[in-house]
């Protein structure tokens, strides 16, 4: 497990703590403090590393032996979860200082979020106490570290092998959304630190940890607000140098920012300057927690090598191709007509009734062998920059126009067969795209006349594709979008080092 | 089947034939043209009605009797599905005069979509010698009708129930997206068409007889090009005034026109045209096909009488109610702070550390009843117009926390216990909208900590809410952004009759 690269930085220590405490946690396993306990377990963090629940009413929790306090446990203990109400943490501090721990992630809210100006004053009193000591805090009121590597998540469901995706993010739910709605697209991840009101570790201090970690590829981060805007614009230009950064801000507007400043008591600043740092930093905005999924897919996978605007769509359904054209049209790429030896090319095999050959291209012929053809050809246009291939509906789904004579198989069959189309689609879209040297995306619809397919083989194509270098995306409309905003990223970072 | 209301509208015969003949249905089940056959048995059309398989080469199809020739066929053919190959149309449409068929709808394509001027002629002359006789025609190049409450479909999975939407759109394939993504979300209709060319019956047609059916009470239409557009205009305005229409148009952008063209044959015309068209007749433009399902959404469920632009957002998961109340306030609504007095109230029971109470509102009190008196303090609070309601996310999955210590329970138990949830649900949110005068909109996340859940008991709750007049969305943008649609609209209507 410890086997991966380290860094020299003087943050690499509190991602991979020798053992971790969590102080208060709860004996009742529908507790929310639990969950800590039951993360940790689901990596096998105990296996490789000491894990010490302190909780003085109870024996055992989870099957582990449990301490009356953290003074009692028999080991050092590198790492501290705390569970405790607010009221309690002054005290846990001198514990934890007295232990020799190395760093404390706060669980624990009610500090300067609250709005409360004696809480926000214990806040600074024991960050200052803890930094005097030589003990780092993360938080308060966050949820703390995942990094796979190490056996470590804060929720359950979290992959267990590590990736090269780290991401940064002041909101525990955020963080959650993020790893657990791109761990379903196949991205895997180095670090995540959900670090709430960072009242002692910030943005600026994970933002430079990233930029030095071997580890990391691809750095995202979810802010609210800084404490030290010059601080967090130089750490972001110094990450941004030398990897793809993608930035989503919390509290652009006056309800988003009163609701982040009681989230992480974080001021949210002014958007304009937010938006301008990422501009100058070179960075990328992401608007929306769509927009921020969409761009580590994108950066991530042979996406990001697209050259230009020219879109080739390949789907069935004319009015679906009507609608996706106009929608990469309005999102600033283009849907270039066909050059006429492509269009003679294709007519080669394709019939006139009911098909488009001339971008929007609908084949409406079947079979692999066709399909094959159509791509190749299409693929290796002029004009074409990427190839959007958007004829999947979902796999083993019944049919809308009839049941395929296939209404005798047993669900078991169905099954198979609908794994057997994703894995053989997967390995189309990475032949195509090796082949042509053109980025290929895969748009499986959410909806419409192909859904109701199989779940899992539907999963297993959207991760076996972007482990080959595809990616695949839920919408025309998000995957058009996702390419501008790269194109329009790559143009601002004219000057900067190249990243891939 | 047949005591739904009727009007006296000329096309309405076309909408309840008593009789059907499908012209060259093909005898193998995996054959598009056979999924016409398959969705009218699906609904049990052939129990009331006169169904006849015509192939020649065949002497039964789907367990029904086939016939030689549409001349063969025993009693008065009402409606004829021609899936002959565009050759054969001219013959067809001899024999169908002779034999006294009052409409055909001709899933035959290959006229004037392809561009080939000789077969634009083909489908003039054949569209006048039907005129001629008195028979009217749907398409070429499209699906035909679905009409639930006489058991007419045309693709799998349709609902056989009927309800209150009226669709019409060129595209197949969009109005089965309508009809299959909509049904989803509990939508039921009245009657659909997609009717392709247009090269006889066109939008002003089925614009004119939706705003007679008393069936009918919300008219969607997909359109890509108009053959009269003052025709068009004047229906449009007519249906407009007595009905909610929503229009989406394809063919906005250069490509989207080109693909429109080798679609459907039509000629896309300016959006700017369109756009003003829909903004003089009282119809409400949907720019995307998300928009055309959520504002049908709205429009059918209490979410329409919504008085202005104060959301109150209660959720889970502090950022994302950050992001959330950015994504409303884009939209062009609010998320107002709350009056002192709701504070007051709110904080009697709900704690300070974690929570927040002052729009956006994170209870984090768990509960039916704590959640039931958040609910009916914030609907009663003075800014508020409407209550987006986005702690959902989806319904006996396990919790990202802990094991909620549950973990003992058996599949099914846990399946029975999500179904509940989703039932009680409902029944909350049907209370506090019926209860407080507010609209309550559901949000079920599609992602996210909460997400992974029991995908039964999602579906159920969807229909389940919808059934109840409130409205779920798959998320806070798509809900705030159709409330603005709404509002915008009810604007513009300013002087038009009031519809609701």
């Amino acid at each position: 497990m410890t086997d991966t690269p380290r860094s020299d930085h003087p943050l690499d220590e509190i991602f991979h703590p020798r053992s971790i405490a969590l102080i208060g946690v709860s004996s009742n396993p529908s507790g929310m403090s639990s969950g800590f306990l039951t993360s940790l377990l689901e990596q096998g963090y105990e296996k490789e590393h000491g894990l010490y629940p302190v909780n003085p009413k109870a024996e055992q929790i989870e099957g582990l032996r449990c301490y009356p306090s953290i003074l009692d446990t028999p080991d050092p203990v590198d790492h501290v979860i705390s569970l405790v109400p607010a009221a309690a943490v002054p005290g846990l501090v001198d514990q934890c200082i007295e232990k020799g721990v190395r760093s404390i992630h706060f669980f624990t809210a009610g500090f300067s979020e609250t709005g409360d100006d004696e809480m926000a004053r214990v806040e600074r009193a024991f960050v200052e106490q803890a930094r005097a000591a030589g003990v780092r805090l993360i938080g308060p009121n966050c949820m703390g570290l995942y990094v796979p590597s190490e056996g470590i998540a804060f929720m359950n469901g979290f992959p267990s092998e590590p990736g090269n995706v780290f991401v940064l993010s002041q909101s525990g739910a955020n963080a959650g959304d993020i790893i657990h709605g791109l761990a379903a697209r196949g991205v895997r991840f180095s670090k995540a630190v959900s670090y709430g009101n960072g009242a002692d570790l910030g943005a600026h201090d994970f933002l430079d940890y990233a930029a030095h970690d071997p580890q990391t590829e691809i750095v995202v981060a979810y802010v609210e607000g800084v404490r030290d805007g010059r601080r967090f614009f130089e750490a972001l230009q110094r990450c941004a140098r030398v990897k793809p950064v993608v930035l989503l801000k919390g509290g652009i507007h006056d309800a988003g920012a009163r609701a982040a400043h009681s989230h992480t008591g974080s001021l949210a600043g002014s958007i304009a300057v937010f938006d301008a740092a990422c501009r100058q930093s070179g960075a990328i905005r992401a608007e929306t927690m769509d927009d921020l999924h969409d761009l580590v897919v994108a950066l991530s996978t042979d996406m990001r090598r697209v050259a230009g605007r020219g879109v080739a769509l390949v789907s069935g359904g004319g009015g679906f191709a009507v609608l996706s054209s106009d929608a990469i049209a309005t999102a600033g790429l283009e849907v270039p007509p066909m050059p006429q030896s492509t269009i003679d090319e294709l007519r080669e095999f394709i019939p006139v009734a009911g098909t488009s050959v001339n971008n929007p291209i609908d084949s409406n012929v079947r079979g692999r062998e066709a399909q094959d053809r159509t791509m190749r050809i299409v693929a290796a246009a002029e004009p074409i920059d990427v190839v959007f291939s958007a004829s999947l509906g979902g796999f083993g789904g019944r049919s809308p126009w009839g049941d395929g004579g296939d209404d005798d198989r047993t669900e078991q069959e169905r099954h198979e067969a609908a794994l057997r189309d994703a894995e053989r689609s997967v390995e189309d879209l990475a032949t195509w795209q090796r082949e042509s040297g053109v980025p290929f995306v895969g748009v499986l619809r959410e909806r419409g006349m192909g859904s109701g397919g199989d779940a899992e083989a539907a999963e297993q194509f959207v991760q076996g594709a972007y482990r080959a270098g595809v990616g695949v995306f839920p919408s025309v409309p998000r995957a058009a979008r996702t390419i501008a905003l790269l194109l329009a990223w790559r143009e601002r970072r004219e000057g900067l080092p190249e990243l891939f």
